[in-house]
């Protein structure tokens, strides 16, 4: 099954809900408005259809194998690494100065789409990759910079981070890896990490491991971490590679889905002690992983929204070419492909509203980060900085839950067919169920939501988002469109339920702990439904106009539609969720403990 | 990770909600009160926590092979079966004429539960011999009686059913296998059959086909189908096994799940023509079919049943075990295992809900069964049978479509070691996927829903179970306990949704069946909420009472905060999925073909 990126529903986000215009005015993306979107979008198009995309079945039935502390990867796989890193695809968020092509984050977004949709497995090398070149240009010593930065930019090395081990999955405070300093500056580090991504493989020369450790003495608990690089092949002076740290993978994960990503068990220190270099200052190693963790956790956000279309495109496919039943309206009379049936329409709608709502979503969320970054006013940078990390734990955990319930529509509408791995819409399904856990879980996320998000600012960020979402309600009554009032309807509804329990959160989060977090995850779920759902209320407005102004008429009619069933199907879940958070916490932990 | 089979609340359903005491009253019956349920089920329980769980995971491991026409099935499973069989349970629900226990289907249908929670690919095997038994009872000549049925209910034997082509799925009438008259009776049966769960084996001596075909010159369509018995075997006069018939297995699939499971596809006439007998009339094969069919989705849905309830137990486990994160009320200085934080309680009370709502509401409908076959007065059999056929796509649909979010979020709560395919939860996961598919997609069921249970009688069966749930409403607000209050509250707004949309259906049918049918699935997840979540109301106000009585006070408790959490988390999704219907079915048709 071949992928054709949705180029022009991405272009539709950037130009209008993004407003990358707006972003092109930013001091240092003078360069980056539509046309070099576009440009790229369509460049980055071809290559992931050509190249990536083919490789995605072969990755899941011939998947990265291990031996004598090798890992090999699937056929293919290291020759379209080589086209990735040589097209410069590796370096298009990253500064110029260290070779990149420093765009924005909006344009990077729907890049990082693509190539997840076309092969999840492949993408999440680059994918670690990005997050240690993060963690370096954040907090790395110059000569760490001038050391790594350059390969891993051109992708002629690969990162990674290694955060977990057996006994410290979400709980950072357990991690037990050490470091030993030397009198040189480097350090010796010891330890065994578990759930490497890419930790081993043979698609680039090095690799570039970024460690969380204990140096030796340092405090107990997640005050005691620090964050070290630990390159598998030592670097010489000169840029040359040197002989093999004492790194070595001791085995991958026989696993459910991304079969072509290598998982590894990688031991640290067996023969001595790696030589790893402190990233920043000791014992603020969480704080620099932060940075990756949240760059990757907006990243996995997008897999679930790449997994979901690619999921999508299968399935209309097959519903397209299976011929079964008559139509139950009578309007014809013979079998019809299955995709006349209403019930199979409700399924691809389904898919289509989810993935286009959390594209839409996921788009502003970039063009916030850009402005973060790049606008010259403080205020500005700081409002977009809150509503941004306000999105992330909506982005990762929105995103990849919908992904959940699309892959399975996915192999539902393919009927038994979909149940044989031979058809494909079974490795999505497979291949998705990763998303709502690594890179901290749905759980992790509205953790975040609640605590840092929301509590914190005593919901002002959340309220703030509410305002601007009322503003757009106005603007859906004053038209004269059925379906603009349909889904002003759910959107207020949507949004008073949210308005509530932001309250409930803000006001309860200190008395009332666990009634709070009992429901953390549905406010997520609510959160994420509502921010994805205004979006498409907006492309409402804009498609209605544009339609009318006769430009594209057939596309924006399909966005209409989609948002109108978006707010009719999905959005509409929210007073229910509202109802579960404020009204039914105490039933979450009612139950004792040992009657489970 | 071992099973336990949940004994206890399979009692307390089969007394107090199925009410097997007047079970006990019915002709043919009287041996089948509580004290034989508590027996055999405790039987039931040691078998298949000791014999056949223990295969669960070496199924999926070193699945259902073939080679040169043979399946080898996972080693121990042939074993297993001659214990299953000469245990008698193949036999427990069927004739006593044909040397089974005649037992009803409130006992037997726990009896299911456990089987298939202990190892659903296994449980396949006699789940069609079930099928095949019962098409032969309700029309198979006595010469097809005598020759095959003691063989199927002993478990010698096992059956089969043959219905899906290539080009026919869901739609029947698209059936191209045809059967020649021969002279002597039989006929001459050629064609391919795909998807023949267990379809060829090495588990029984001989397997019995049970076939739709054509006869030579048959109408076209569904009124064209003959049902035939094709053995693999032949069978002589004296009952001894004969020469090999004209049916062969050419392959069997490669799938997401149930991989110990051997799905076939069978070749029939490739040498001249199967030896086929006809089962009934000619051309009524498509009712005889649906009695089989009616068997295994009651069946499916049971599937559903118990491969949440073994997730769940796996999640529990592993909840108690792993250590992460202190608790976030501040009740522990240290690291807790996780089923101490909220979230993880969410997850553990949604699976537990939904298992224990819908395990509530297939012991009903179990007992309508019995009662429909068994009443002495005419009117009781009529209505006991309505209520089981409207719940028969409710136990289906619903049970397996809760099925793929419960064993979901078994995965979830291991976290990233749900992915990882020695964990176990992931089988769970992948096997779960099937039986929304099979035995008639989702989609299928609601259609029956829609149109043979509520559009045919205007809704007159359907609004009789809305009084009986008024009645129960009635009984919750009488009682002085917040628990009865609340979930009252959440019954009542979900009868009331139900209503509206019964209201809706049954008007609307006929004048717009696009709009009808485009909310058939979200009816049938609505009703199916609803009727589960009514049984756990039912058996709230039981175990209140129970415990104020001092019986078994702290599982009563649990019932009560099970009944709780239901209505508070699950149930109150009724009114958001009211309004799809009623109000949104016009956007789920809207987007033109072409452009999906």
């Amino acid at each position: 099954m071949s992928y054709i990126a949705p180029v022009k529903d991405m272009l539709f986000d950037i130009e209008h809900l993004a407003r990358i215009e707006e972003i092109a005015k930013l001091p240092g993306f003078e360069e980056a408005g539509l046309d070099t979107a576009q440009a790229v979008l369509e460049e980055c198009a071809r290559f992931n259809q050509d190249v990536v995309a083919p490789l995605n079945v072969a990755g899941d039935r011939n998947p990265s194998s291990f031996k004598d502390g090798a890992v090999t990867t699937t056929p293919g796989f290291k020759d379209a690494f080589a086209q990735y890193a040589s097209g410069g695809w590796q370096g298009l968020q990253h500064p110029a100065d260290f070779g990149g092509q420093g765009l924005p984050k909006t344009i990077g977004a729907a890049c990082g789409e693509m190539l997840n949709s076309a092969n999840m497995s492949f993408a999440l090398c680059p994918l670690l990759s990005d997050g240690a070149i993060e963690a370096l240009l954040t907090a790395g010593s110059d000569d760490l910079k001038s050391t790594y930065l350059e390969k891993l930019v051109s992708g002629q090395w690969t990162g990674t981070m290694n955060l977990t081990e057996p006994q410290a999955g979400s709980d950072l405070a357990m991690v037990r890896s050490r470091a030993e300093p030397q009198p040189d500056g480097t350090y010796k580090v010891f330890g065994t990490k578990i759930y490497i991504t890419y930790g081993e493989h043979d698609m680039a020369e090095n690799i570039v491991h970024l460690v969380l450790a204990r140096v030796t003495g340092a405090p107990e608990g997640v005050k005691g971490i620090s964050l070290f690089v630990v390159p598998k092949f030592m670097v010489g002076k000169d840029g040359a590679l040197g002989e093999r740290n004492d790194v070595h993978c001791v085995s991958i994960e026989h696993k459910l889905g991304i079969k072509a990503s290598p998982t590894a068990v990688l031991q640290y220190g067996d023969h001595g002690g790696a030589v790893g270099y402190i990233v920043g200052q000791e014992n603020r190693g969480l704080e620099y992983m932060f940075i990756m963790m949240n760059s990757a956790r907006y990243a996995v956000g997008m897999q679930g929204i790449a997994i979901a279309e690619r999921a999508y495109q299968h399935a209309v496919a097959y519903a397209r070419e299976r011929v079964q039943s008559r139509p139950v309206d009578g309007s014809m009379n013979t079998s019809a492909p299955i995709i006349h049936h209403p019930d199979v329409k409700r399924m691809l709608m389904t898919m289509r509203a989810y993935t286009e709502g959390c594209r839409a979503m996921a788009s502003v969320a970039a063009a916030a980060y850009d402005a973060s970054h790049h606008h010259p006013d403080a205020d500005a940078r700081k409002q977009n900085q809150a509503f941004y990390e306000f999105m992330v734990p909506l982005v990762k955990g929105f995103s990849t839950e919908m992904s959940l319930e699309v892959t399975s529509l996915g192999v539902q509408v393919h009927g038994g067919m979909g149940f044989i791995e031979e058809t494909g819409a079974a490795q999505y399904y497979r291949d998705a169920k990763i998303l709502t856990i690594y890179e901290g879980t749905t759980a992790i996320q509205a953790n975040d939501l609640v605590g840092r998000k929301t509590a914190r600012d005593g919901g002002q960020t959340a309220k703030a988002i509410a305002a601007q979402i009322e503003t757009t309600e106005a603007e859906l009554a004053k038209r004269d469109s059925a379906d603009a009032h349909a889904v002003a309807k759910r959107l207020k509804a949507a949004r008073e339920a949210f308005v509530e329990v932001v309250d409930f959160v803000a006001g309860q989060t200190k008395a009332s702990p666990n009634a709070v977090f009992s429901g953390s995850v549905p406010y997520l779920m609510l959160a994420g439904n509502l921010v994805a759902g205004w979006q498409l209320a907006r492309s409402l407005v804009i498609a209605e106009d544009l339609a009318q102004a006769g430009t594209e008429a057939a596309f924006m009619h399909a966005k209409v539609a989609t948002a109108r069933f978006y707010a009719e199907h999905i959005l509409n879940k929210a007073p229910g969720l509202r109802d579960s958070i404020v009204e039914g916490a105490e039933s979450v932990t009612a139950l004792a403990l040992d009657a489970f």
